[in-house]
């Protein structure tokens, strides 16, 4: 790739390399920048260091804290200006000790893990029959008197999809169940695992909340060969009984946004804003999700501030405390939502290949939008949507219409992994997370505006 | 398959059909056992049911005596003769609380199980630095003043092997690093599972005992993905300090190997030994390791049953307590050992393709394993050695030179698996749990001497 790359170089003449006089063609400059983030190192190393050196990195805790002060470092280190953070207070919710164990009739343990903000149970756990629904719809017509005082399960069958798109539908145990049996009296829940490995015992954990009214119960998430054996005793006709204990405590903490730039040649145009959160569940150590993001949008803002100075700032955030509801997006959005963005981008899913561009950029930045799509195709990027982008911390923000666009990311085995144990650095694949490395270099070169040399005066002047 | 099955019957004339006088050739009838075999669900249903409606099934424990009292309902209900347990007694280890977490200076939580046999740690766990070897010898090489007080860490890096031959060399630090920790005075050890598996946090357990004279001290294995974390962690040149929590209780208790019998028409002659073993590890649900196994050979005895009578009587064993020593087939040994044994078998080694048969029948019965050979080729099976057999709880037995035989599977992701809590239903490939029925029935057809008809008179008397 080296090889292929200095033969590029040598007829795109990248800024730095370039004589004075030259002014180079802005198309292979970009695809100059492209070929090389195909090698970098950068976000394998933000990914394999932040993983490592900090680990699990829950929301409002002190591992969050470290990984804030870690950022900080690390982002000074890139050569980043005005790394900061930006701190706010929330409730921080965090998990003791978890078990459940089939009492009968056949006795033995399954493998749980609380969903975020579930009730705690007591010591000694919460005992009951299991009473169970194949989805939300079928606990909510149930009557209560069936419900009161047992344990619900609730299954699905969520499939694999490239675009991920399984997850809206076949999490609804997960967010909806929980309400719904509060609100028949169901004593707890367990729901099959939001995820797609049928394989692993890893149970996937993720949050949730109880509507206004709804009492808050304990709220699990069995793995999947564990539903399935559960759904196997059930498929006998037995009337399994579930001693689930679930142990939690909620107290008030701190989290925190940690924001970085690449200065443009004009420092009052509105940012390029690529992001990534810095928090993550605390099963695994979050390196799909989401240091490979961090890694991903960081190696390529790095990339284009080293090829010379981008026509407009590029503000880069890792927010905090994304996995428990948003709160750093909606810190964010709080504090500078009302300003004007170029465009508003995020990588929270996964480290596996983009392979699909969308935007919103507006219809008077429809060339804008279009050289995009054609600077990412030579990375087999096909072309999406021209009105519609989208993003979890930066979720609101879209709502509210600000100008972004989305690099679609392959999820096919992304829900296998997510939210488990086994989100760690041996699930990144690092050749497709080069190619997202240089998606995000197009797509930020692209957006921030025609990469140019320093001015020589600055350039004397650093 | 079954019309298949129905145009080979056609021909082959299975006994059951055939017409009195007409004298089947042996070869088609087994051909004909042998595709039946192909759509088995005996073994499948075995599998499924006694890893559900029992589930883990430590040696000694109350739940290998649920396992017992299962597997004689099932293989009387399943029609075999003389159905009875051969118990005795056992020391029995059981887990507890487990915990394994890096106090410094990345403070994190690390997946770790105790190794049976493991000493248990104080309330608290105990706490040292970590001193790291690549293998046993090094760990022998080292000066003891280098491990007093600490704690071991000893890696490896076992390859996928079709043979899993890797087993033994690379479960060196398994089965002698304690020891050798011990008598270097280590706090404790924990060492890489011994298991192939890089990306799922599924530690590996498996048995391990102290040398004499060595001091029993605390015993684990960590993940694959957390060696890999710790070994960057050293990498960094860091001095980690782990907290290691490995609770453990000892006590008497019984187990016992579940016999049967498929009567033989000379019922004096030596019998053909297929088996198994009941008891799992503690972790999983025991689907590959060895309830498999137990469900392949008694499918096979089953389906020679049906076909009519062997020659030779048949003898199902379902061992206790192979895991934590070989239990079982020790006190079957002491008790039958000395009786003749026309061949002795053992399916022990999950659920995937059988791709080659060993056999070690003697000089004079060279024709008779060629046949075994030649019978199972249209399986895809090869043929290996006639001079050396194989097997884990019959392995005394063969070192005694009883003459056997072994159908050796395809043991390529058997070690991602083996010993850990992924070892559940959800693993077994049925279609190539069923190639090993039908070898397994060949085989047993073939030694077991040709499949006739029940005389007349036996079948009126029935």
């Amino acid at each position: 790739m080296r090889i292929l790359l200095a033969g590029l170089l040598a007829t795109a003449a990248l800024p730095a390399l370039a004589q004075p006089a030259a002014r180079p063609d802005p198309d292979q400059i970009i695809a100059a920048l492209r070929t090389d983030a195909l090698s970098d190192e950068h976000a394998w190393r933000i990914t394999e260091d932040l993983t490592t050196e900090v680990g699990q990195r829950l929301a409002g805790t002190e591992a969050e804290a470290r990984a804030r002060a870690w950022a900080v470092r690390r982002l000074t280190a890139l050569g980043f200006a005005n790394v900061r953070i930006d701190d706010f207070a929330m409730p921080v919710w965090q998990r003791g000790r978890e078990a459940a164990e089939l009492l009968g009739p056949y006795p033995q343990k399954l493998v749980v893990a609380a969903l975020g903000n579930s009730a705690s149970t007591p010591a000694g756990g919460v005992t009951g029959e299991i009473v169970a629904f194949t989805d939300v719809e079928a606990l909510r017509a149930a009557p209560a008197e069936k419900v009161r005082g047992k344990i619900v399960y609730i299954g699905h069958d969520m499939p694999r999809t490239q675009d991920g798109s399984g997850y809206g539908i076949f999490g609804a145990p997960r967010r909806q169940g929980p309400t719904v049996a509060s609100q028949k009296g169901a004593a707890a829940i367990v729901v099959r695992s939001i995820g797609t490995d049928r394989e692993h015992r890893n149970p996937h954990t993720g949050t949730m909340s109880y509507a206004d009214g709804a009492t808050p119960i304990p709220a699990g998430a069995l793995s999947n060969p564990d539903a399935d054996q559960l759904e196997r005793i059930l498929a006998r006709g037995q009337r399994p009984t579930l001693r689930l204990t679930l142990e939690s405590r909620v107290a008030q903490g701190r989290s925190g946004n940690v924001i970085a730039e690449v200065p443009g040649r004009d420092q009052n145009a509105a940012p390029v804003l690529v992001s990534c959160h810095l928090d993550s569940w605390d099963l695994g150590t979050g390196a799909l999700d989401d240091a490979a993001g961090c890694g991903i949008v960081t190696a390529a803002a790095k990339r284009v501030m080293e090829a010379g100075m981008p026509a407009r700032p590029i503000r880069i955030v890792w927010f905090g405390a994304e996995e428990v509801g948003l709160f750093g997006g909606l810190d964010y959005r709080a504090k500078y939502g009302k300003q004007p963005h170029h465009a508003i981008m995020e990588s929270d899913f996964g480290a596996d290949r983009v392979w699909k561009v969308d935007s919103r950029l507006g219809k008077e930045r429809e060339a804008e939008a279009k050289r995009l799509q054609l600077m990412l195709q030579p990375l087999g990027i096909v072309p999406g949507s021209l009105t519609e982008t989208e993003g979890s911390d930066i979720g609101p923000m879209v709502a509210d219409g600000l100008p972004g666009a989305s690099l679609a990311q392959d999820g096919t085995r992304y829900f296998d992994i997510h939210h488990t144990p086994d989100d760690t650095l041996a699930m990144v694949d690092k050749k497709q997370m080069q190619q997202n490395v240089a998606a995000w270099t197009t797509a930020v070169a692209v957006l921030a505006g025609t990469v140019e040399a320093r001015p020589a005066a600055r350039r004397r002047g650093r």
